[in-house]
């Protein structure tokens, strides 16, 4: 049966997130429903990452087997038919019957966007973090860059986590300003629950001087949670691209 | 009493329009209902110009005139946290006694958006009008540029006006495409109602092929609603600025 490899962009504001939960509107389970309905049979989507309630996808990868061949344009137009215009399949291609999205991926690109003008645009409010106070970007450059290499992230992770190491290796972590808006780009082989968005509360608590900067190496240091700043609120974060070889 | 200019932009999906409706919620309504709370008595709020329900503005203008005197900085602060995130004051001046948003105005500039990608992206759906056709954007600039001057621009006016004269000038017309989109750029000197919108639907029944580009002086000139394209959906259209001497 023909394996299919799909690339899809969400705007994550009114779901409970990727994963199918017991109540809410998920986009896992909006695939899903989607699928049974064009191939008449219960259809499993496996996605290369969970995304948090609120959570948007650039460049989200899944990976699902129906029961019939389609050509790839026909099945991005039949799935997005069948989906609101806030999920979007852009691309699809024919996958190995092996491919898993999430265990053959190398790593993955996030996204944080912070909105630093004092007014807050009507256009952006669903997809930045308003901090309308002085933030010292140089700072938060040089505490992002403290995250880089392989390192225990236990200090960046959801409390209520439970995964069997906390070790993980980011590729390269940045902040830039540009114009009204600061930018967090984060890329790395795997990321724990809740770890960009935690390094983006402690970059904002960097920027405004409740931390220097250093701090950063002291928080990571210590695998300790309570030592890092707020988790950042979803609306700012995006997937931008899942990785494979 | 003092009176106020204010710069407003807003996000116009959820709107019934700029003017206060018998039902539904208008941006003049919130403003009103805000400066009411926060002067303790009614306050009539005088815009610029109407935009239809679902238009949207970068840089909209109004004035009211308020029982006492309060700091332009403190007046966008207290207006906006008593205003859905929807809507935002982004700048406040004192104005003269006399200033009238609409009739000192020496014109206006509006753009029209399409997003020409096949596939719409998420964050893009309540700002452009999807078309996923080739559109000839060489023609659509000839065709632009035709609207150019003085006109009477009776043919894309909507059917239900009633204004005096019909004849408006247009400063100037411009399509471009950048990437998936093709923007259209209108400045002039006023315009009549579902103007911008006509144009823009007529441009992209140029660009689709279904007329050639020079049926827009024909259209012109027919003063005859019937020969022009549709009305472009609401959801592409932004109001980006408003001129004064």
């Amino acid at each position: 049966m023909p394996r299919y490899r799909i690339t899809l962009a969400y705007d994550g504001t009114d779901f409970v997130g990727w994963q199918r939960q017991p109540s809410g509107t998920s986009v896992q389970g909006l695939l899903e429903d989607a699928l049974r309905d064009l191939d008449q049979r219960d259809v499993t989507v496996v996605g290369a990452g969970r995304t948090d309630a609120g959570v948007h996808a650039l460049e989200q990868v899944a990976a699902f087997t129906l029961g019939r061949d389609i050509g790839a344009a026909a099945l991005v137009r039949a799935v997005n038919v069948r989906l609101p215009d806030a999920v979007r399949v852009l691309t699809a291609q024919p996958a190995s019957e092996d491919f898993h999205p999430q265990f053959d991926s190398t790593g993955k690109a996030y996204r944080y966007r912070i909105w630093n003008g004092l007014v807050l645009l009507p256009f952006e409010r669903r997809y930045v973090w308003h901090v309308p106070c002085d933030l010292d970007v140089d700072g938060m450059q040089r505490a992002a860059k403290m995250v880089e290499g392989k390192h225990d992230f236990a200090a960046f992770q959801a409390t209520d986590s439970d995964t069997k190491t906390t070790t993980r290796e980011v590729f390269t972590s940045e902040v830039r300003s540009q114009k009204y808006e600061v930018v967090y780009d984060v890329s790395g082989g795997g990321f724990l629950r809740h770890m960009v968005r935690t390094i983006a509360g402690t970059l904002v608590d960097i920027g405004r001087g409740r931390f220097p900067a250093e701090r950063m190496e002291e928080i990571l240091a210590s695998r300790d949670r309570t030592k890092a700043g707020r988790t950042a609120p979803a609306t700012g974060l995006f997937l931008v691209r899942v990785n494979y070889r």
